[in-house]
């Protein structure tokens, strides 16, 4: 995104000129499965990033929980979050907010891909993980069963 | 928006429960026709906002420019913006980077609404309107005639 242009054409299928396709995590350092990123805006005021997620079907984003929050729309498809202590159904244009130090994670249906724009401080802490035998707990509320451990 | 909530779920033709539909500005203090506006994130940390606005068929924003940096993505519909001395076609997906002190417009195709978020800097400095005799000029590369210069 060196070149900053003015204009930034979608050019279908949620890719957009000048965009990379990003990897989620660096492999190994958190599960999750089928997740893409992508940097639509790296602003430096205010000090922020737009950020567009896609969950491929039957995909999910890595359970975790950090300081900073994170303020969601779904533009794509739909799906169920986890955020603290409650799961909700997910469709296209519903927000979501994620406070501080709240255990979330997204996951996509089994027949579309959700896709996600993320705003997040450019400064940010790290996320934390749970341990192995908490995972059950934090995810119960939702319906899909237990998540795996590792992705 | 006081409740805040952890999930608003998208009500319909881009409305959202618990975020109020706002004029986009005051009557009377600048040139616009129809255009509404919406808060879907206020945000401490990034200190920034995510409004929804909602261009009506032939209507547009007010030709303005300011220091703060507005980061656009379209949602809704298709039509046209001004960005300094370019106009660019905009269709749904298409991002926008308005840079500091850049005269800029956003304009509905006449068959609907253009409706994009508007990423900003929750402290920013107010916009400045052109003379009338300088509107002309500036909004020469639109392809669609000289806008009016009061809405």
């Amino acid at each position: 995104m060196a070149d900053d242009p003015l204009v930034r054409k979608h050019s279908g299928d949620y890719h957009w000129q000048g965009v990379d396709v990003l990897k989620y995590k660096q492999d190994g350092t958190a599960p999750f499965r089928d997740v893409t990123r992508q940097v639509l805006f790296d602003s430096a005021d205010p000090p922020a990033q737009l950020r567009y997620f896609e969950v491929a079907p039957g995909g999910y984003t890595t359970l975790e929980r950090h300081e900073h929050v994170h303020s969601v729309m779904v533009i794509r498809g739909h799906g169920q979050c986890l955020v603290g202590e409650k799961a909700f159904e997910l469709g296209t244009n519903d927000l979501v907010s994620v406070p501080p130090m709240t255990w979330h994670q997204f996951r996509a249906a089994g027949d579309e891909p959700l896709g996600f724009l993320c705003l997040v401080a450019s400064n940010r802490d790290r996320p934390q993980l749970p341990k192995a035998e908490e995972v059950d707990s934090i995810t119960k509320p939702l319906k899909t069963g237990s998540p795996p451990t590792r992705g």
